[in-house]
């Protein structure tokens, strides 16, 4: 949650004069989203988040991401829509950054899920990998067992910090992964980022999807992998497995598992841990003066890494097909 | 701008829950205000300001700010105004804080104000003066003169990185003030704060003051001292005499000052000068970490207390009445 960007009056006038939505009545900087400044904006013609790109984001990227959203939205997916503008864009600059005005989506995330909302995550999942699928271009995943060894590398002092020879085992754990990652699942568009604080509910109901900026393609069930550990933890890092057969159940019914897939999911949460945990080490030593960023504790993760290291099937995450 | 308190959908719900305002649509945390963590919520029957009162707001003093915003805003002021629960009370607690719902006001700050702006402000503030005289509460300003000098111990470790000698220079000013500082003018409630972050416009008119937490009672030409300061220097902390003209100008067609008051702008505008500089300097080194508080340079309100010192009447300041 940051605002890094602060937009004068003038220049937010500018950008949006090439807009048609009539004129902006109110602009607040949001905390949301720990990757890129956020404002809210109220237009005459309605509610629009306007994204402005740092650094961390790839500018290359962003038609992906973009052209996702749009492409998710035209299949049923609820996320943000991108706003064109008049000159046809959906990507422009303000302040110096690369910036895009997308519909504001209701809904509030859940802090504390329960295993009806891992049930709605589960659908929404699968249903987001089907509408994806015939998507027209394709981002890599950097962040997949390729590169943990750098991250690996740059997280190694937060490392010992954190636990005196964590790094030592963190590299035996991304031997074991680089051994025995799997290569033939089904894959293509993940979300890659599905936390709670990602997924939007109103009236009882998910009403929405946000922050596509690490969607990629790669396999699946990584993505669901992803999930287990964003969801069906509970808070002193013990797996409720309720929660996972809720999440696994109801993607499983919305787009059914290969038998590789499901025999695929101890590892692919293994390797789904490590990451987060390796990003969040990084993220421990080198949050951004001046803005605010709540720094994740990578403990968390740790913990989840020793509870998957010691499951030996998709059953010990309540998967029961 | 900050959010200091994250409150969980449970609590929000159960504290909305108390208010006639249907379900909860959306509720971000904004990065506004400075004291205090604000989110804008969406609920079926509008748009809100939810306020969780941190530390620095005396607990004591909320019935001071959330009447008088009601007393305005009955008398015409546009500002924020406090949503009564079911039970007639304004003031709640959440997240372990006094909170408060005000209605959401639309509009803009301006970044660099113009003399038109100015105008506008000066106007807007001689109808808060006329409409707070009848306000049946008061508070005494704790950040006028009586209240410099602790201020002053407080911020002297940090005056002297910011220029050496300055916390002599600081002891100098001050005694100076304490012993010409005017004891007879018109006075009533002020807002204290009428920063440009504090006052939006849209379509060319003003359209809302907002922020009272600094509210008290004063002079009322102290409050317009305040805004000469924050709202007539350009960049560069040149002053503007054209912004002070508009300001002063409008002002006194909506409330004339007296001679005494003229008389007095040049020290009530060192005076003010100081008082910023002060709590900017105890600021400089004291933001909580973990919250986004952009800090403000101290420096800024130096080169304005020099202005001040060397201005010798109203006229300086483009008061030509």
């Amino acid at each position: 949650m940051a605002v890094y960007t602060e937009v004068s009056d003038d220049e937010l006038a500018a950008f949006l004069s090439g807009y048609d939505l009539g004129h902006v009545m109110s602009c607040k900087g949001i905390a949301e989203g720990v990757e890129n400044t956020n404002y809210l904006l109220h237009m005459e013609r309605g509610h629009f988040i306007l994204t402005l790109y740092e650094k961390r984001v790839e500018e290359g990227d962003l038609p992906f991401f973009l052209g996702l959203m749009e492409h998710l939205s035209e299949r049923g997916v609820s996320c943000p829509l991108p706003v064109h503008n008049a000159r046809g864009a959906a990507l422009g600059r303000l302040g110096g950054r690369p910036a895009a005005l997308v519909t504001f989506l209701e809904g509030m995330s859940v802090r504390r899920p329960e295993a009806r909302h891992c049930a709605m995550v589960g659908e929404a999942l699968a249903r987001l990998h089907s509408a994806g699928a015939d998507f027209g271009l394709s981002r890599p995943n950097a962040l997949s067992v390729e590169g943990w060894s750098e991250l690996l590398g740059n997280a190694q002092a937060s490392a010992d910090k954190v636990a005196p020879g964590l790094a030592i085992a963190l590299a035996g754990e991304l031997a074991y992964l680089q051994k025995n990652w799997p290569t033939d699942l089904p894959a293509g568009v993940i979300h890659a980022d599905l936390f709670p604080d990602n997924v939007f509910f109103l009236g009882g109901a998910l009403s929405g999807l946000i922050d596509f900026y690490f969607a990629c393609n790669d396999f699946f069930a990584y993505d669901l992998a992803i999930c287990l550990n964003a969801w069906c933890f509970e808070q002193d890092s013990s797996f409720n497995v309720t929660k996972g057969m809720a999440l696994l159940d109801a993607y499983a019914r919305a787009r059914p598992l290969s038998q590789a897939e499901v025999d695929a999911l101890p590892i692919l949460a293994r390797g789904s841990a490590l990451r987060f945990l390796l990003t969040r080490l990084v993220d421990w030593l080198d949050a951004r003066d001046g803005a605010l960023v709540k720094k994740k504790d990578p403990v968390e993760y740790l913990k989840k890494l020793r509870f998957h290291q010691q499951a030996s099937s998709a059953r010990d995450y309540g998967y029961m097909r």
